[in-house]
């Protein structure tokens, strides 16, 4: 048995690899070329176990952490995210390093800016919006996204490559067929678009990305690319989304039990908004909860446990409420498990995991802070 | 002016000494000693800032905290968090090393089991609860803090040194009035508790500790020590509750803005949960809120921006939404001040300060990842 004397994030390696197996086989059966999403685990070893199931390029959500995949070896990276014109630097070091580098435009100011202090030609995806309201070009403004495309053909160092969609608003959904009507939606919207633009440009990739619609989503006709990346280790939130079985979710916070209080059944681990971030559901009573409870085990951890949750958190305190018989078998001393409701924030400020077996496996924020 | 590229953590160093100039006077005024809580700040430097106004004692929440200040030779420490006996190890490393430790007790087990675990002597704080509900045994309970209290007297190495409050319930307040009045309330049981239990220990310090409280308490009467932390960047949550001005605000992110949604008026900045955590305050129409918005400058930054605020934050993305006169004179390169909702969890993920004059002040994050 590991020796867990602080919050430690553990790490099912079997889990983890079979999530990942479980996406590359999909993406093979339906024909599309997987790019996983490494905002979640952030390290390149994970990436790795991607590589082993033939994963040959990836997703990251900053330029920071395109250097860091970079450095590792990483040769075809897609920054999902809309294109910082004051990092110009880090993206002409990266060309020069020899990335094939991806980037997303919605904006054609940004694109001239862009196109300006370019060293070298790079592959940009123009992202679009098709219901979910955060970033990109609405799918219905086809003259805003006609005239990014004509910008982008006619500058001489951007090569479009293809369209992006995030259709987030999956997350907001109550059950799979919802988030199947949303993929079916935005799959329609982006390949009207790609019709549309196909005088500009003749060929061009369609690329979606979100864990739910990856993950459920059997028809994907008109897609090209997925980028999903939350399905690697999973999470509670996609758990209470039936998204995944409990039994996928790939990691687990270690907590010691510091102090319990018989008048209010609440139990005081140590393990905090600084170990999880501040993420919530809500529970049957529609009572914000922080987490759910397992036992931890020489090979894992147990089904989620019955009568105990997570009711708050602080900075380093997390505060349980239990139930009579379940308060009564818990003692300070003891470690508890904890699957988190958002796996990459609880990763992010992790920085590191322990393997099952007592490895420590590398994180992009202990590796480049 | 710096050159600011991606999400960063400005601290106004003249702003942080004037917070601790301000909290050092009033203690020496009340005649209370401060032990100023680290928990915020998680810095050497900034220690050093309070140690340059007669600090000479300091609060830490975890112990890996509490190392990380004692390898820069503080000497007086206290772990405001309930004793972790699986850290053992780590207490008697400390002891050690020469440090004054000061442990939190509040179950008599935890008691024993450090008692059995010490190497050397150690002093400990009672942990109560005056009405916050979190940790601490109820004031009402004088038969359990008796025996607590009882327990360590007769221990061979545990030295109690006094009875420790967070009265976290002046955060939920609405007017500083009931800020005080949760005080007056919580001094008068921590004394009746010390008074109760002079018979067991005829001296015994009241330490109390929360910004709100520290911040605007006159009446400090029958508290020994106070161990507030917030105080030293104070945020925006200590602006809402009127605990501090917004000039008093120390920190802020400067945040790129990276797209525009001139359809609804919304700002896109790369600055998100991976660097603001998820805190969030309400606003007039009880809509959430994740910031106010603030111009940077050479000399620091201006007053809050009206017209415009951060409506949403995922991982990195943060969204903003904005007036039509403000929206018109955003565009994408500029960097905006985003004042953090908490300024702990903040810089807890920022691992990191640059000074307005481009100095970089170290945090434990990055020191101890």
């Amino acid at each position: 048995m590991l020796e867990i004397t602080r919050p430690t994030l553990l790490l099912d390696e079997n889990k983890c690899k079979r999530n990942i197996q479980r996406m590359t086989a999909k993406a093979e059966r339906l024909q599309v070329k997987l790019i996983p999403h490494m905002k979640t685990p952030q390290s390149v070893e994970v990436a790795g176990w991607c590589a082993n199931e033939g994963v040959t390029a990836i997703t990251v959500s900053s330029l920071k952490m395109a250097e860091y995949f970079a450095k590792a070896g990483w040769k075809d990276i897609t920054v999902a995210f809309p294109v910082n014109v004051l990092e110009i630097g880090v993206i002409n070091e990266l060309l020069q390093m020899g990335v094939d580098l991806k980037l997303f435009l919605l904006d054609e100011v940004v694109a001239r800016k862009l196109n300006d202090g370019l060293s070298q030609p790079v592959k940009v995806l123009i992202e679009l919006d098709a219901g979910y309201n955060r970033t990109g070009i609405s799918t219905e403004n086809m003259e805003d996204i006609a005239l990014l495309a004509q910008t982008i053909v006619a500058s001489d160092k951007l090569d479009l490559y293809g369209l992006y969609c995030h259709p987030g608003n999956t997350y907001q959904t109550h059950n799979i067929e919802e988030i199947r009507q949303i993929w079916a939606a935005a799959i329609r919207k982006m390949n009207l678009v790609r019709a549309s633009l196909k005088a500009i440009q003749a060929e061009l990739v369609v690329r979606m990305g979100d864990t739910p619609g990856c993950t459920l989503v059997e028809q994907m006709e008109g897609v090209d690319e997925i980028s999903a990346g939350n399905f690697i280790f999973y999470d509670l939130v996609m758990n209470y989304l039936d998204v995944c079985n409990e039994e996928d979710i790939a990691v687990v916070m270690a907590c010691p039990v510091v102090a319990k209080n018989s008048s209010r059944n609440e139990i005081i681990m140590h393990g905090g908004a600084v170990h999880f971030s501040k993420d919530h559901l809500f529970d049957e009573d529609q009572k914000k909860f922080f987490g759910e409870v397992v036992i931890l085990a020489e090979d894992g951890w147990s089904p989620i446990i019955q009568g105990i949750r997570v009711k708050s958190l602080s900075q380093e305190h997390g505060v349980l409420l239990a139930n009579d018989e379940i308060f009564d078998q818990i003692e300070t001393g003891d470690v508890l498990g904890i699957l988190p409701i958002h796996s990459c924030l609880t990763a992010n400020l992790m920085k590191s995991y322990t393997t099952l077996d007592g490895r420590k496996i590398d994180h992009m924020e202990k590796a480049m802070t």
